[in-house]
C-alpha cells in the first residue's frame, strides 16, 4: 500500500480563513478552504456563528469532500473561520482538528492556528498542574487556557497576554460570538493576508482564497499586529516588537500557490527567478528543460528563459490528491513514481535534460524518477534543485523528517548525485535564494538549510522532542 | 452547486482493461484502470476469476475510492477484466455500470465495453419479444444476450456471431472462467492494445496502463480482430472485413494520455504536431503562449515551438477530480472557471497572449476563462484550437451535448469570437487534423467536424434518439 | 461470535404485501412490511408504480432500517408490492433481494414470493438452454423468464400460464404499472389474505399487516386463485384445481403473528389450543407454568388454563433483533441461551415447572435453558412443546437445517429428554397438532413432523439439492 | 415520523459498568452494556486501560450495534469501564456521551455517570471563571474538572475532595491506568452493585449485567462509599454520613429488570407485590387480567393472582427498540399505539378486562391503547396503575417531561379516567408504593409522586432551569 504521502516534499501544516459581515461567511471560508487545500489534506474545518451561538463542522479528509451542502447547511450566520491540516503521524487524528472551539468566562472562542509554539509544551505542563484539563495534543489549545485563565477585562486583551506568553510562529484566526480576530507572530513566519468582498473582511493564509470568492487583497496582517473587527470595521493591535523577521523561504520555493501573493509578493515571480538564478548558478549543457510536474514547472520555466534552452514536457503528472494506492505483493519497480508519474519517451529519447525539481528531502522518489526517465531513453540528466540542500528540521510549522531521514543532512551533494544515478546535481545557494526572494537573513528563515533557527527553540531545545502540529 | 462536468470539454464514455495469467490479476487491472481514470469517472468495476468462479465488484465513483483492500479482497485468481466508464445524465446508475456478468447456456461470461452499438435498441426489442429479460439500460447488455442466444458450439464463435450482428463501436474484453477474449469493431474506432508482462497477457484501452504496471506494449488489437486466450497464449480470430478504418480524432486531440500510444502512433508528438500545424495554418503576433492546462498543455508547446513566441505558464489548475462544489446563493461571478483555473496577473499583465486548447463544446467556460485573463491584466487575446469546430454528436462511444447546444453547430467563427470576447479566434482545419494525425479520412473517423459518419447511424438515424452509452 | 439465528426455531422465509388505489401505497407497503418483519429479516424491499414507471428499493437488513424518508420519497404512486426476506446461508445477498423487477415484452414486471417452487431449477435449465439470463440465483426468478417467454396475449394470461408451469408453493404478489396481481399454489401452503382500507385493495401475508394500517380484512386468497386488480376493482380467476390442500401447520405453531388471521382462523385461538391439547395429552405435576418467551406464551397459557397450573413469568427475554454478539474469548458458559434470555430465581426457586416451548429444532439452546432454570432453583422441569417432534425438512418455502442437524429426526424422545436434562418431555401428537389445527391431514401440510410431502418434491428428491428460498 | 422515544414511560438516564483484572475487561463491559441497555439507547461508550493508556470509543447508538469486533478491538487490557446513556432532546449529541475521559495533574481518568448533580451549574460557573474550559454540557465533566483542580495528594482523595463538593444523585465508575474506582451518593438514589467474575471486580448498574457473563452478586456498593480497586483487591473508603437513604422508587416500578437485584431485593418479587397491593386498594369485576407488555407483565401476575382473575394475553408487542418510524401523510388513527402494540382481538372481545399498566405520564399512548381495545369488543376496562399519580419532575438522574406535562399534575383521576376513555381508573396509593418496596419515606425516594425531594434541589430551586442529564 503506498500513499501520496510520499519522500519527495516536506509537508506544510496548515492554512487558515476567516470571513466576516458576509451573509453566506461558511460557504465563502469552505470555498476559501478549497483553494488552500494544497496547505493540508488530512482534515478540513469551519465554525460560523450566528451571533448568537457557533457551530462548528470538522471532519478527516479533503475540503470538498467534508463540506457537501447538509454539512454547510448548520453553519449559519455571517462570520466563520476554518482550517485544513496535515499532522505528523502520531497526531493525525479528528480529535486534533481545527478550528478548536471552547467555552471559557470570555465566552466561547474558537481558533483555527498555522504554524507551531515552541513552548506550548512547558506551558501545557504548568496549566495541567493547576487544574486545566485539556481534549486535544495540538499546541494550539495551549492559547485557548491562556485566554480562559486570563483575568483581563476583555477578550481582546486575554488574547493579548495570552500571545505575550507563547513562542513560535503562529498565523492566527479567532472568532467569537459576533468578533473576528487575526495575528500574526512577530517574525511573520506564517503568511496572513487581509482582504474584502464588498463590506466583508477575509482573512487568508494565501490570496488564492480570495481570487477564488472574488474578493480583493488589502495587505498582510503584519508580524506582532493584532487585528480586530467587531462588525464594525477592523481596528490594528501591534501587541510585539518584532526584533527581526523570519518569513519562511520555502513558502516561496514550494508551498504557497504560485497564483498569489505572499510577504508581499508574487510566488510566481520569485519561483521564476528561482530558476534563473539557478541557471545562473549552474548551467548546463542540454537540449530540453523540463520540471518535476507540478510544483517545479514556474522555476523550470525561469530556468529555461534565462539557459535559453527550450523547456518540454517529458513528465505527465496523475492527480490524486489525498488518495491511497495498494501495490501488488509482487511489488512493481519504482511503483511510488509510476504512480503519480510517467514519461513520454517520444519528447525525452536521446536528449540530454535539465531536470528541475524544487527540493530533495529524502530522495528516493527522485531516484526513481530518474529510473524511469532513463528507461524512456534521455541520454543526460543534469538535475537542478531550486532551493539549497535541506539539512535540517523546521520548528515552526512544517512537517519535517528527522534530521537522519534528510539526505542532504548526512551526505554530499556528490553523494546523492551517486545515489541518484544523474549525471550532475546542483542545488540553489543560500544567497541566490535570499537574493531571488528579495530579502536577506534578517527577513527570511533559512533554517532548514542552515541548521540556524531564528526563534528560540525551547521545548525543541531538549533532545528527542518533536513538533506535533 | 457546480461540478466538474462542465461545458468545456467532451467526455469519453469509457476504458477497459484485461488481465490474464498473473497470480494479482484484480490488483493489476485496478492499477490500469487507475490509469484510465481519464476515461471514465463516474463507475468503475473489476471481474476477477480463479477458475472457478467469477466475482465482480462494481461501484460509482473513482478507482482508488472503489477498490480499498477490502473490495480487492475476493477478487482472487489469475484473469480479470475491468471497466471505467462516464454516462449520460439519464443513463447514471450502478445497474448500468460494467463490467456485466451473466451466466449463459455457454458458462459464465463478464464483458466491459468501450464504444457504443449503434443498432442496440433494435436488437433489444427483437430480443424482448422473444423473451429475453434485460436488467440494465446499457447497448453492452445486447452483446450478452446475443452470445446466449447461439446455438454456436462454442463460446469464442457465440461471440463472433455476436459481433456480426452488432454495428457501431466496440473495443470489448470478455472473460470467461478461464478464458480472455478482447474484440474490436472492424473500423477500430476506439484503441485497444496489447501486451505482456512477463507470461502475462494485457489488454487496456491505452498503454499507459501498461506503462504503470511495467507490461510491455505488443500491437495494438486490429480492426475486426478477436483475440482469445485459453491461458495458453493467444490466438488472432479475424472475424470481419474493414470496408475502411475510422480511428476516432478525438482521442489523439483531448482523449487519451499523451504518455501513450494510439492506433499505433504517439499521442505526444501528434499533439504536438497538432499545435505547430495550428501555429502554421493560424499565426499571430504575441508574446507569450499559454495553454487551458492540462489538456491543451502539449498542443501549446508545439505552438510555441513553431511560432517562436514563448511558452508561460498564465493559468494554474486545480485539481479536483470528481468532486462537486457548492456555490453560494450570492453567486460569484464566473464560479464555473474560477473553481478550476486561475490566472497569475504577474504572468500576464500587459502581455498579448496565444491561449491554446484543445476544442471548445459550449463555449460558456472559455468565455469565463477570457474574463478571468482580462481582469489579469493581459493586452490582447488570440485563442487557437488545436481541433476543428465541433458541428455534430459522436454515435461511437462519446458522450456529446446535443447539436443545438454545440456552439460552432449554430454559430459562426466570427460570431463565437464575439461571445469570447477574444481579440482573434482560430480552428485547425480538418485537412490539418488529418495531417497531424498521420492519415487521411478513409483512416479517421471526423464525423463530429463534419457532420459526415463513416458507420451508419441506424437506431440514431431516427430522431431523437440519443445514444445512452 | 453469536448472532441471533441460533439453532432454536425455524426460519420462515418470506412475508408479502401489495397495495393499490392509495396514495401512498408505498409508505403502507412498507408498514406492512414492518408488520411482518418477523417473517424475515435479512433484507426487505418495494417496487412501487407511479402509473408511468416501477421504482424499486431493496437493501439488506429491517424495514425500519431500509426505510426513511429518503428512501420512500421516490416510491410514489398509488401501487406497491413489498417483500421481506431470509435466506439460506448460501443465498444471503442483495442481489436475491425481492420484489424482482424485469422488463419484459408484457411490460416491466415485479414480483415478490412467499413459497418455495419444487421445479425451479429444471425450468431454469430449461430456460438458460434457450438463452434466458438470470440475474439472481433466486427460484422466483423463473416466473419472471416464463412470463417474459409467453405468448399469451395478454400479462395476465402470461402469469397464468407461468403458474401452471411451476410446481410448489407460492404465496405471490406482482405489479405492473397498473395492475396489483396476486395468486396463491393450488395447495394453499403459505397464507395470503385480502384486504381493503376504503377505496384500497391490499394484500398481504398475514393480518396484523392490516392492523397496523387500519385496513379491514376480506378474506383469504384461495388456493389456485388469481386476483387481478387494475384499478378498477378485484376480479378472481382461479387457474388451477386443488387437488387438497395443504396449509403450512408450522404456521400456526410459531411463524405467524398471535393477533392475526391465517386460513381464515385466529392464530391466537389455535396456539392456545395447542397449549390445551398438550396438557391434555402430556399432564404433568408441577407449580408453575411457564413459556420460553415469546413465542411460546400463548400455548403456555393455554397449557396453564388446561391444567389449572398457575402461569407465572421465570424467564425474561431480551430483544436483540437482527443483530450480532461478540463472545469473549474465555466464553462464557451457555453464552447463546444467557445473551437471550435470564431467569428469574425469585420466582423458580424451589419450584416444579413445566417448561413450554413451541418447537425443538437442535436442542442445543434448549439445553442451556434447561441449565440456566436449573442454577435458577428450579426442582423439577417437566418440558412440553406444543408441536411433534421434526424429522424433516420443509421444502415450501420454511428455512429448515438438514436432517442429520434435526435432533427428532435421529433420537428418541428419551434420547432427547436425557440430552436436554429435563425430569420429562413430551411432544404434542400429530393427530394433536391437527385437532387444534381444525382439519386433518388432507387440509395440512405435516410433512416436516411425518417426512411424508403433500406435494410433489421434483428436484428435491434428487439427493443433494437443497432449497433456495 | 414517530419514534420509540413515546410519551408512556419516563426514561432512565444511564447504566454504568465496571470491570478490572480481567483479560478481556472490555468485551465483559461490552456485553454488560447490553444487559444495561433498557438504561439508556441514545449513546453507549467504553474506555479501556491496558495498564500504560486509556482508550475510549463512545458513539450514539445502540451498544450491540456500536461494538463490533473492529469497535472492540482497540480496547485492550485488564480494566475498563462503560456507559450506556439517554438524554433530553437539547443535550442529545455525541460530545456528551460518556465515559468522559481527561488528562489531569493526577493522571488520566475516566469517569461513568448514572445520576443527576444538583449544583453542576454553580460548580461549573466557578470552575470557568477561573479559567477551567468544559467541553461538554454534561453535568458529569464538572466532576473531572474539580479532580483536576484538587491538590489533594492523591487521586483517591481528590476524587473524594470532588464528590463532597457535588450535590445530588450519583452511581460513579472512575477508571485510570490501573484502578478501578465506585463511588454512590449518600442518599443511595440510583443502584450500584458490586460483583465477582473469579478474581475480576466488576460493578454495575443492575445485577442482570452480573448474569450475563456469569460474575457472582456481592453486595450493593452503600450510600456515600467510595471502593477503590487497585488489581490488589478492593478497599471501601466511607466519604459522607448519610442523613437519610433515597432510594429511587422507579426503579423497582419501572425501570430496572425485572430479573435482577436492586437496593438489595428481587425487582421481580416487589413488582410483583405492586400488582398484589394494588388488587387489594383498588379490586375490580372482570373476567381477565392483561398487561400493557412488557413493562406491566409482572405487576399484572400479581395482580391476577391476588385478585383470582385468570391472567391472559391481549395485547402483542413489537420490539423496535431504538428506531423511527415514517408516518403516511394520511395519518393513521393511533398510529403511535398500532406500531408497538396490536390487540388479539379472539383473546378479548365481550369480556371485562383489568388493564394493568406501571405508570401514566402523558397519557396518550394508554388512550390510544384503550381506543385499540375497544375496537377489539372488550366490554368494560378497569385500568390499573401500579404506581402512585406523577405530579412532579424528577431531578436525580431520570428524564422527566415538565410538569405541565404530566397529565395527573394537572387532572384528576377522575379526569384522566375520562380523557382515556375507561370504565374505571385507579393509581397504587404512595403508601401502598413504600409496603410493596419494603421501606418507608427516609428510605426510598417518592418526589415524582408527592413533590417532595429529599436531596436539596440547588440550582433547580430556581425557576425555569431544568436538568440536562
Amino acid at each position: 500500500m503506498m500513499n501520496e504521502r510520499d519522500d519527495e516534499h516536506l509537508r506544510d501544516a496548515c492554512g487558515v480563513m476567516g470571513v466576516q459581515r458576509h451573509p453566506e461567511a461558511a460557504r465563502l471560508c469552505y470555498l476559501g478552504l478549497y483553494a488552500l487545500q494544497h496547505r493540508g489534506q488530512e482534515s478540513g474545518g469551519i465554525v460560523a456563528s450566528d451571533g448568537q451561538k457557533l457551530v462548528r463542522h470538522v471532519e478527516m479528509g479533503l475540503v470538498a469532500d467534508i463540506f457537501d451542502k447538509a454539512a454547510l447547511e448548520p453553519l449559519k450566520g455571517s462570520l466563520a473561520i476554518g482550517h485544513v491540516r496535515y499532522s505528523t503521524a502520531g497526531g493525525s487524528s479528528l480529535s486534533n482538528a481545527q478550528p478548536l472551539l471552547a467555552t471559557t468566562t470570555h465566552g466561547t472562542l474558537a481558533v483555527a492556528h498555522n504554524g507551531n509554539l515552541t513552548n506550548a509544551l512547558t506551558l501545557r505542563r504548568q496549566l495541567e498542574a493547576s487544574g486545566s484539563i485539556f481534549q486535544t495534543t495540538a499546541d494550539s489549545e495551549v492559547l485557548l487556557h491562556l485566554v480562559a485563565r486570563s483575568t483581563a477585562p476583555t477578550l481582546r486583551e486575554a488574547i493579548v497576554k495570552a500571545l505575550r506568553q507563547v513562542e513560535g510562529a503562529y498565523s492566527l484566526v479567532f472568532c467569537t460570538k459576533k468578533e473576528l480576530i487575526a495575528a500574526r507572530d512577530p517574525y511573520g513566519v506564517r503568511p496572513l493576508a487581509l482582504g474584502r468582498l464588498g463590506k466583508a473582511i477575509v482573512v487568508a493564509s494565501e490570496t488564492c482564497a480570495f481570487d477564488l470568492i472574488g474578493a480583493k487583497y488589502v495587505r498582510e496582517v503584519k508580524p506582532g499586529e493584532l487585528l480586530y473587527a467587531n462588525g464594525g470595521g477592523v481596528k490594528s493591535f501591534p501587541f510585539a516588537q518584532s526584533p527581526r523577521q523570519a518569513h519562511c523561504s520555502f513558502e516561496n520555493i514550494y508551498f504557497s500557490r504560485p497564483d498569489g501573493l505572499i510577504f508581499g509578493k508574487s510566488v510566481y515571480m520569485v519561483r521564476k527567478e528561482l530558476g534563473r538564478q539557478l541557471a545562473r548558478e549552474a548551467p548546463a549543457k542540454a537540449d530540453l528543460v523540463i520540471a518535476v510536474p507540478d510544483s517545479a514547472n514556474v522555476a523550470a520555466v525561469g530556468y529555461a528563459e534565462e539557459s535559453g534552452i527550450p523547456y518540454g514536457l517529458g513528465l505527465i503528472r496523475s492527480h490524486y490528491i489525498g488518495r491511497t494506492f495498494i501495490e501488488p505483493k509482487q511489488s512493481i519497480r519504482d511503483f511510488g513514481a509510476r504512480i503519480k508519474y510517467n514519461a513520454v519517451p517520444e519528447a525525452l529519447r536521446e536528449k540530454r535534460i535539465v531536470l528541475v525539481d524544487d527540493s530533495i528531502v529524502r530522495g528516493t522518489t527522485s531516484r526513481k524518477l530518474v529510473r524511469m526517465l532513463r528507461r524512456a531513453g534521455v541520454r543526460a540528466i543534469h538535475m537542478r534543485i531550486s532551493s539549497p540542500p535541506i539539512v535540517g528540521s523546521c520548528y515552526y510549522g512544517i512537517d519535517t523528517p528527522t534530521k537522519k531521514e534528510l539526505i542532504a543532512a548526512t551526505h554530499s551533494v556528490d553523494q546523492i548525485s551517486g545515489y541518484l544515478g544523474v549525471d550532475s546535481l546542483a542545488y540553489l545557494s543560500v544567497k541566490g535564494l535570499l537574493k531571488a526572494c528579495g530579502g536577506d537573513q534578517q527577513r527570511f528563515c533559512v533554517g532548514c538549510f542552515t541548521d540556524q533557527y531564528p526563534i528560540p527553540l525551547m521545548d525543541f531545545a531538549k533532545k528527542d522532542v518533536r513538533p506535533v502540529c
